[in-house]
């Protein structure tokens, strides 16, 4: 664990120190939870009142806070309490990962495999023959790495993950434990007998920069060609992204999400967990769509809100659900115009 | 393998042996499948038949059972056949565990670490520094535990799980292969030019006591504070807990259900499978969910059974269902409806 | 990597060279993105264009395909382009696969563990006691075996996959990456104080001939007896097979579906990505699910195909969707119909 004092973390926020500047944190807390050598900070006027009441050690607020009561922790004060939080924490993250260098031992790195500088190798970690690995490469424990896999600098490759033969990571990606990338396709074709012959999945996978992928998720290589992931890209946790797909720029896909074969995902989509998309077809930048949507054809005018299975306009699903609420009421309504008319036609 | 002979297992579960209590048994059998060798039990008459043709050498059957023929295997009496079988099962798995004892070469484990009596640590698993691990802790192979994770007594990780740094797990947990505890919130804020920023994931993951979690499932850790599973929670496989939910105490979730970032979930509550819940929402204590249904809104009134999406009533729900049935046919009958109109119109 | 000349793959695939039959080829590359090195394929004559700007080495074609330019690439013309490079795709899979033999090191193989002829074991797996492997078992680094499982010739288990103990595996069976086979199934019974009592789980998983499962899918052994896959069964990625359940032959199941307990699939039923299958159903061969089907009842007629949640006949689903989406109009129909009946009832 790394120690901070109240002077070193307001050099690193460019803050003002308030009260005792050597008193030292080590964890970070929510300020309604926080203890004894924890910072913590005030940005939303909701939680004001424990200000006076939290435990935390450091506490970062806003410059326009005015204080109604006298506190015990130190203060850090700074224009916007919660972006320098962030960058607090985004700090700290990266003078943890700069400490995590070198190779544990046992780990199997194949002779002709290449290293960078400032990597970390955990114990267990497999690197097979021809890969090769950028600088600032961090391979946890227990991860596999397949032939001739390439890849970029800035990485981080969290325990357990597995990635076969061939496929290429660009830079700046961070793969979380349990994910399976250029794992074979689903490919098979039906036999006279109703058996099925493989077809063999001999593509890649590419993940290029700025990606960040869930724990858990697969992401199948192409029969041939590539499966490809494209710059900025975060996919959540179990995600299944089937052979031949593509994922366009700074697309972002919540957990549990399916994409089958060669559907084309486009740039700048949003989309919610459990969403289902059919293979062969593609999906207009800037779609938006809800969760447990299923997607059956492809979506040509961009940035749509869709809703639902078959996936539809925002608006319109919402009106239909109301509709289906009131059918009930709506047989109701036609029953009592049969008999009515049924009295009308006696009459005439 | 353990084996056991009639005398052994009715003094384990306080029952009468009939015939030769000297023959031995190695596994478990269904009735209607035993083979020599095996124990097997009789509790629902549905199955009586079998109780003559079973090749199993020991059954255990009700006190109150009346034999129409002669059997060859040996019996053992007792009051209630199934829960003797159940208490002999699970005798069984704690005479196993018990001689899962020592530590695997080569595994990794960090100066810093703490590991309790009666500890097994399985080749290839990676404990890091200041892991502090309870009695009775198993860790099979190829697991990773991270920085300073506490777990309690009379635990059970299976092989390839992961957890990452700061976690905390109580006593008498069970983790099944392959979940992963701990990974990062799926957090992104948009920036200007569409891409997104990452927002660093710094709380972590508690699993209170009792608790067993599936495997492949993924619990992330929270943004600040902690992601939280509390006393006797039941996780199926591929479920996603997002960051900074909390499940509460005894609810029981089935597989492939995923519950978004900051969703409490009440205690008691039974989820059927793929459901799927919205962020920042509520469940109510004693609320049961059928399988796939989709949950947008903070369900207040406890004890409600729910289906469909968005979820609701059960009953509504299923007649709503009824409804959309039958539509054609309400079409019909205002087409009959608008021709007799018509006629009454002219007549008019 | 391996490489080969025009010459050697017209052998493998009984083809006539025209032009250099000395050219070398290392990589498989489709015909639009081909780069030198590399060879291709032109069946669909969509692509014809590329058959002349394509970069590719080598070209398979048709026998039937005339030129309406000279090329530069060396052809190989056969009958069937599409057939033949299949077939030189699974020719280079077994070269390749042919190639990998031996043990590396670390790994953790039990002194009473039998291995057979032709074997890989990969670096940090862990083979248990009494495991059986047959002839030509490729274990990737990081799997772990069980006790007493038993596994059958010419099987491929690919990295970071479990196999519990007991389980059985037959031949020709390929198991993707993350995949766990045998975890306990959910099996708990409530007590009077609303926590849970597990159910032992002591059955095992059996998966039959021919059998391909993908990624990080899950199948949980019987609590008594045995969770089936029958053999030519291929299974996608991310699903969820729980207890007791049986999957017939050459039934083919897509991503993120779930199979709840005791639920038996019948043989060549095809089910889409994402579906559910309630408890204790059956359903029958030749049944075919659209994707995100829920299944709550057993299906008795075989070879209908399905869709929707609860699933019904597929025609029927889409007029239901179809009168739905026309509920708006409906409403305005009944709307006019009570306007006119009120007026000829004034008038009346």
């Amino acid at each position: 664990m790394l120690a901070f004092n109240a002077q070193q973390v307001a050099l690193m926020i460019q803050g003002k120190v308030e009260g005792d500047a050597t008193v030292e944190v080590t964890q970070f807390g929510k300020i309604e939870e926080a203890k004894q050598g924890e910072i913590s900070f005030l940005a939303n006027p909701k939680y004001e009142e424990f200000l006076y009441s939290t435990k935390a050690s450091i506490i970062i607020i806003n410059d326009s806070q005015v204080l109604k009561e006298k506190i015990s922790a130190t203060l850090i004060r700074v224009p916007d309490a919660y972006a320098a939080f962030a960058t607090l924490l985004t700090k700290y993250q990266e003078l943890k990962a700069a400490n995590m260098v070198g190779i544990q031992t046992p780990s199997f790195i194949a002779p002709s495999a290449k290293l960078g500088a400032q990597n970390f190798i955990g114990a267990f970690a497999a690197i097979s023959e021809n890969v090769q690995l950028g600088e600032n490469v961090k391979v946890y424990p227990n991860v596999f790495i397949g032939e001739n896999v390439q890849i970029g600098n800035n990485v981080t490759i969290h325990p357990g993950v597995v990635i076969y033969f061939d496929c290429k990571i660009g830079n700046n990606v961070t793969i979380h434990a349990g994910s399976i990338i250029g794992s074979d396709g689903f490919g098979f074709a039906p036999k006279a007998d109703g058996s099925f012959q493989k077809v063999p999945q001999l593509g890649n996978v590419v993940i290029e920069d700025d990606v960040e992928i869930g724990s858990n998720t697969t992401i199948d290589r192409a029969t041939i060609g590539s499966t490809i992931i494209r710059k900025g890209v975060k996919l959540d946790n179990l995600i299944q992204v089937a052979h031949n797909a593509e994922v366009g720029n700074n697309t972002v896909i919540a957990a549990q999400t399916g994409i089958s074969g060669s559907t084309k995902i486009g740039k700048n989509v949003m989309v919610g967990g459990q969403v289902g998309f059919a293979g062969h077809i593609s999906i207009a930048d800037g779609t938006k769509l809800a969760a447990q949507s299923g997607v059956t054809k492809t979506i040509k005018t961009p940035n749509q809100t869709l809703t639902g299975h078959p996936a539809a306009d925002h608006t319109t699903a919402l009106r239909s659900q109301v509709y289906v609420k009131n059918l009930p009421e709506l047989e109701k309504r036609v029953k009592e115009l049969e008999i009515l008319v049924q009295q009308l036609s006696k009459k005439g």
